[in-house]
């Protein structure tokens, strides 16, 4: 489709593919062990905000987090991309906050349940602005971090991921199709905790761009 | 956008959103409890095959269900949307198999995972043609039926589901917001089995629709 923009994939991407405990310091801090291959889920697009809507506390959790992680948005489709040409695919970034009801996800684990009501409900994924590819040379050493209330809660370089981009995208699409505008998180920093209403989140790539975000409840 | 055209939605829809454990002689069958609300998962829109392509068996699993499923094609989106005019969001139906990696949705299960390995893989969604609303007057009571090399497998009454299609709609649109072009698959009845390479799959509703579809391994 000609008029398809990529600056504004999240109008018509269609997927959103997350990698859980992709940070061996987040694994622990949530008593997971240390994947030995990526821990992959989805959010649906109807979860991305952009700066100016809140992001809304699901009526079912009482333990919202914040996650900050890197996103990866895909510029050229592909399935069993290699390692070696996998950054030829990607066309920027986003910074992502994974919103995570955090009871939920306890709860879905102990009863070998989807992670849906954790990860995938509206408002889920806020995002920033589209950061063009050339603006992160290297975004394996790239710093993030997320305040709430202008308290620092998560710092982490993405030198700590365990799972590179090259590897994820290889990974990914041998199981599932990349296509044009798709998105993929690539995990979060240790540091995570509960949101409330009324919170501000404030979150960065050092020297890239910064965003906030307010979190209410569904009046 | 003008363009969209609601009887190719598997080209341009953004979600696929699955209902778990919906037949109660299917929960039964896999030893689960019957659930006291929907559980729900998601397939991305690359999971899509149409008739003439072949479902793959993922390199990864060694015990590939089939599911036969009713489809709910969303012709009109919305948030929370009442049961009283949810069959209003409704634009058709599509006869789906929900492909199922099971050996590793039990390995999931145990381990806590999200199910995306064993639902979200490439060909684990295929559909029929689109079936116009006028075509199903009473959803809730068509009979679906599934063979695997003429041999009948599946075959249930959709008046067995435990949560109605206006239901689903009402629980996922609180949650999950619908767009045109989402696709809800409503569960499966009893007689779920394991799929080879070369085996054939042929599927019905009553009446209504037929549709064929091979197994393959990825050469
Ligand atoms: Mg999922
Ligand atoms: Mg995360
Ligand atoms: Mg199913």
């Amino acid at each position: 489709m000609s008029t398809r923009n990529i600056v504004r994939f999240w109008e018509w991407g269609k997927k959103i593919i997350c990698v859980g405990r992709n940070y061996a310091d987040h694994a622990i801090e949530l008593k997971n062990a240390i994947p030995s291959e990526p821990v992959l889920f989805l959010k649906p697009p109807s979860a991305y905000i952009r700066e100016g809507s809140p992001i809304l506390v699901p009526f079912y959790t009482s333990n919202l987090h914040h996650e900050v992680e890197l996103g990866v948005v895909i510029g050229k489709g592909g399935t069993a991309i290699p390692q070696s040409s996998a950054m030829d695919h990607v066309a920027g970034y986003v910074l992502c906050l994974d919103m995570t009801a955090r009871d939920i996800q306890d709860e879905c684990k102990s009863k070998g349940l989807p992670w849906t009501l954790a990860k995938a409900f509206n408002t889920s994924c806020p995002i920033s602005d589209f950061i063009p590819k050339e603006k992160i040379p290297d975004p394996g050493s790239i710093n993030l971090w997320l305040k709430v209330n202008d308290i620092l809660k998560q710092s982490g370089s993405t030198s700590q991921m365990i799972f590179s981009i090259p590897f994820l995208i290889n990974y990914i699409s041998e199981i599932i199709s990349l296509e044009e505008g798709d998105l993929i998180l690539t995990g979060t920093p240790k540091g995570v905790s509960s949101v409330q209403e009324h919170d501000e989140l404030q979150a960065g790539i050092d020297g890239i761009v910064t965003m906030t975000f307010k979190v209410d409840r569904k009046s």
